[in-house]
């Protein structure tokens, strides 16, 4: 199974202020830049308790009929969802991975700040997918957090849009121990 | 007078490990970016004692015959610099750009992770041209830092090159409250 991330940060590496607004991303999450065409490449979204809190006061439910599992130790709340396909999950990034491969599924979609980070420590992200949106917003909730080690990249493209977001495409390089 | 920052990132956007070290960027900055070019527009270079204390340890003085004003209340040995034109400087960065301006200078080249955020804070940088490095290194000295607001960056152009650098120039929109 493959993992992926598609992400938005301000220049200065931020995905959400400190009180979880987003103000400084375009609406609409701006203009196409690909997103629909990678979550229609996607079985799942896995996303954070944080995360789907932030997303569930939104107006409406952003994930159509695409499966989202949450990860949280805690039992949630899913009765104010309409019309979601939600399930939550609980475990390592290594078990949530092992589960969902064995229900079949090929390909995921990981997104909040520290599910990102939790699988991206553990070596479970493939590929990165960052669009940068044109602002420097000086503190906030930031997409990468400490590694045990330098995790390398290889850059796969990069395109910038009128509106001045640059999207970059990298695969994880996996490093085996021998 | 412009000031401009040129400078290169591990993509979780760090400009050199906690310890100073710059082992994750390319060696020699890696394939030819830009470089040469953007130093030959400058006047000159403002660094901080930092900055200075770094690269007075590489092997060579890498600016040449260009002036380099090092940034300092504490009063500097420039006796172990070979060939380089090196002058100390004090006061916040208006004070430095009012005196580089009235000797002349046109555009300067502002360097290093304290400088630049010092010199962003105070609304003198007019243009933010940014390489990331293919890597994540986790923690380190961050090329960016506290705002006292958001600033909107304009997008001028990005490049990727083969060895997977990508780089991308903005310039600050800045804002003239009236």
């Amino acid at each position: 199974m493959r993992a992926s991330v598609f992400i938005g940060t301000s220049v200065d590496g931020f995905i959400a202020r400190r009180d979880d607004r987003l103000d400084f991303l375009p609406p609409g999450g701006g203009e196409p830049h690909g997103y629909d065409e990678f979550i229609a490449s996607v079985d799942a979204l896995v996303i954070g308790r944080k995360t789907f809190e932030v997303v569930l006061a939104f107006p409406e439910w952003p994930y159509g009929k695409k499966l989202v599992v949450v990860l949280s130790s805690k039992q949630l709340d899913f009765s104010a969802i309409r019309g979601g396909i939600v399930e939550q999950m609980a475990g390592t990034p290594e078990e949530v991975v092992a589960k969902l491969s064995a229900r079949g599924l090929k390909h995921i979609y990981v997104d909040g700040g520290i599910t990102v980070q939790r699988f991206l420590r553990a070596g479970l992200i493939q590929r990165l997918i960052i669009t940068r949106v044109p602002v420097l917003i000086g503190e906030g909730i930031p997409l990468f957090g400490a590694m045990p080690r330098d995790i390398k990249l290889r850059h796969i493209a990069t395109q910038s849009y009128p509106s001045g977001l640059v999207k970059t495409e990298y695969e994880v390089i996996t490093c085996v121990l021998k």
